[in-house]
């Protein structure tokens, strides 16, 4: 029997690269499902690096991502102190074959006492402690040449999920089996079965594997592939990773490799795990009152019942809805069934197509020097509400077309206009013409609000050219 | 047989005292049903007077409200050039007995030869011929001394309405009968009868007689009403309207005096006329797509059915909805399935008694002089967009304890502040110190836009002296 508790080097690769459309309106496109911060003050990302860091240090740690979202990743991390965390970007999203064979062709030379595991960002894990055990189990089995899944005990009959078989147990406590097949999302029916039977796991998307291994398995079963990320071993070839993504398949890891391989491990891993796949999951995840409603924010009821009410600062007033699901953004608002949490997704392609700007960010958008959110815009004129963080600024910038007028609500702010640089305190404001470089910057402890007015005949967001920038930008990378 | 045209002078008396609490979040106290644009341009009041004045000119009009309504009832009217029609502000509320008896008492003496005619502010008529010719022949019977009522013939067993049951014929049509009795809302089975039946009509709530004859009906059947009534008629007590209203009974007109009476005639008018008493009567008044869901404003929909959807610059998006009423605004959004929007009024009633701002007013506030928005606020600053229409001034005002910068994005202001007097141009801005004099106006043709920040301890409208002031307020009527 292996030991359960080992000292095998773990490298974890973070999965960061889709949105969760399914959590429109919460979720944007620049704003994603792996930043929300659904359950308590940590956003999924962060609770997912958390979990985590009690076995594989933040310097055995990657996130993949894409171009959009690097930034807004490399401030969830850098805000939590994890700036060792490597931040790796994916040129275009191609699927997790294509992701998972970056990061073992990335790790293939400095993992090779190791073993590199594989995390979605955006997955619920309620108990750690038998999420580490499982690691420590897993990563014998990987480093004895196996790919390991981990496999969810079922507590429903899914249908949403894809589903493990387990085969001959490989030890005698079963703690981890060989895999007899996988199932894609079964029939009520089938599901059912499979509750019943006992021995059928929920695909959990944590794989763990040498780099070595995963790199042969990918060079038998999705050769294609291989041949590409081969290309990526060449230094020479480094400046033209875009052109190479360009040709990769998009296939998952799953489809692709596990279920045509022979050494599939899972090791069954009860962990209250929930993948917050859709609005319905908050259902399972949060407490409810005594109709069965989940309500979150301001929220007042009358005579609902199981249904999920999402609200932040408007008021949203409800009256016998039933298996309704209503969530409110401040600017735009979904009211679905239950039964339809999927086509939310179907939705957000039609935001997409019509070019709603609802589907790309919020009114309010972070940035590493604090955030700013739009309040007011018309024609001519646009209104926001900026604040900056104690200690930090903003680049020294230019606009060509549009004016700007800065008031002081609470703070102190250390404003450049041109050649001045002046304090501007509490109710002062300042005005700054157009083609004149400025940079606002909080330089107390406190936090610095103001509010800024733009007029101009053109309001954009890419009417600004950075003269100096103290932030990571992922071409900083 | 009477002439159905004549030319006996008539009174309109419009009711526009309550705030149609079951159209939240669309009305507010502040901001009732009777001046919202439901079905287009025209407020419901508005729409009101415009159908009577081919019969009643405005000098014969009166509109009965209260204190918190009148001066936003005066703009109502102002707006169309309606500057005839008189406002009579009751200190408070106290259901219809009340304000006809104020009307028929204030009345007594003009009306020597005519009648006056009663009408609720926030009813729909699509037939304006029809209910001028139901005036006609109204109008013979009330000055024949009998109490009239408008019935109209039900095209649903509708069981939130009052029915009148239609008793012998007065004329060879059947244009006026008597009436045989009144059925407060009946059950569905009695209401299917009472549809079937065919010589039942709906209470509409429009009544027509004369003065002295109303006056007399309520002496009788309503002796403590019109003993205080009888107080307004001596000057000496005008002062102490507010004091006579304490003490009037709060009773509807129907119940405490039609029910009663014996002279009562029914003329019931084919009209397309419609209550408006809910948002569910905006299924039957607004067109439906292909699933028989209204929508209005920016609503995005999959698969819903039979569903009213109102939204404004928000977008609303639902998925798979049934018999659901979605209503957004700017601060608050309403989510009610549509059997159950008669419950509005509980909902409305929960508001206000957690004294949430939502059941008083909205984001945006009318004004004689424009209008402003709140679109922002925080501790220590609020920021409002306003905007003041050509030729339009606010008031000469003082506040103690905010400061105000504002900023013009668009036409030109004329400001003064303290001594000084000076235009500001778009892209400019002024500032306005604590405990200064001030004034804003447009001068020019064009509209004046200006984005305001305030910031101070304390924001609220009451922080505000006025030294001059233009417009109308209840106590200058």
């Amino acid at each position: 029997m292996m030991n359960m508790h080992n000292n095998i080097p773990i490298y974890g690769v973070i999965l960061a690269g889709g949105w969760g459309t399914r959590f429109w309106p919460l979720s944007r496109s620049q704003y994603p499902k792996q930043v929300l911060r659904l359950l308590g003050s940590e956003s999924m990302l962060q609770s997912t690096v958390k979990r985590l860091l009690p076995r594989i240090p933040p310097e055995r740690l990657a996130v993949v991502t894409n171009a959009s979202q690097a930034e807004l990743i490399h401030q969830e991390l850098h805000r939590k102190g994890w700036d060792g965390v490597r931040i790796w970007v994916e040129p275009q999203g191609r699927n997790t074959a294509a992701a998972v064979g970056l990061a073992a062709v990335t790790l293939e030379e400095e993992v090779r006492e190791g073993i590199m595991a594989v995390f979605p960002a955006d997955h619920f894990i309620r108990d750690q402690a038998s999420l580490l055990r499982g690691l420590d189990v897993g990563a014998n089995w990987a480093q004895a040449g196996c790919l390991v899944t981990f496999g969810i005990p079922p507590t429903r009959p899914e249908t949403g999920y894809g589903y493990i078989k387990q085969g001959a147990p490989l030890d005698d406590q079963g703690r981890a089996c060989r895999v007899a097949r996988f199932i894609e999302k079964p029939p009520l029916a089938q599901a059912q079965e499979f509750l019943a039977d006992g021995c059928y796991s929920w695909n959990s998307g944590i794989f763990l594997f040498r780099p070595d291994v995963v790199l042969d398995a990918c060079s038998r079963y999705l050769p294609d592939l291989c041949r590409e990320l081969d290309r990526m071993r060449h230094p020479e070839n480094q400046a033209s990773l875009e052109e190479i993504y360009q040709r990769l398949p998009s296939i998952s890891f799953d489809h692709g490799i596990l279920e045509k391989a022979e050494n599939v491990v899972v090791v069954p891993v009860e962990m209250g795990w929930n993948d917050v796949g859709t609005w319905e999951a908050l259902h399972d995840l949060f407490p409810r009152d005594g109709r069965g409603n989940v309500k979150e924010g301001r929220v007042l009821d009358q005579h609902s019942q199981e249904c999920i009410f999402w609200a932040q600062n408007r008021l949203v007033a409800t009256i016998g809805l039933e298996n309704t699901i209503v969530v409110d953004t401040p600017d735009a608002t979904l009211v679905c069934h239950r039964d339809r949490a999927q086509e939310v997704k179907d939705l957000v392609t039609e935001l997409h197509r019509q070019q709603l700007v609802e589907s790309v960010h919020h009114t309010t958008v972070e940035r590493p020097w604090g955030r700013y959110t739009v309040t007011d815009e018309g024609p001519g004129f646009k209104v926001k509400r900026i604040v900056v963080d104690s200690g930090k600024k903003l680049s020294l910038q230019v606009h060509q077309r549009r004016a700007e007028h800065w008031v002081v609500v609470s703070g102190t702010a250390q404003v450049t206009v041109g050649q001045e640089l002046r304090l501007v305190s509490s109710n002062q404001s300042v005005y700054i013409p157009p083609k004149t470089p400025h940079r606002l910057e909080n330089p107390t402890i406190e936090p610095l609000q103001i509010v800024e007015v733009q007029t101009g005949d053109y309001l954009e967001e890419d009417d600004i050219m950075r003269l100096d920038d103290d932030y990571w930008h992922p071409d900083k990378a």
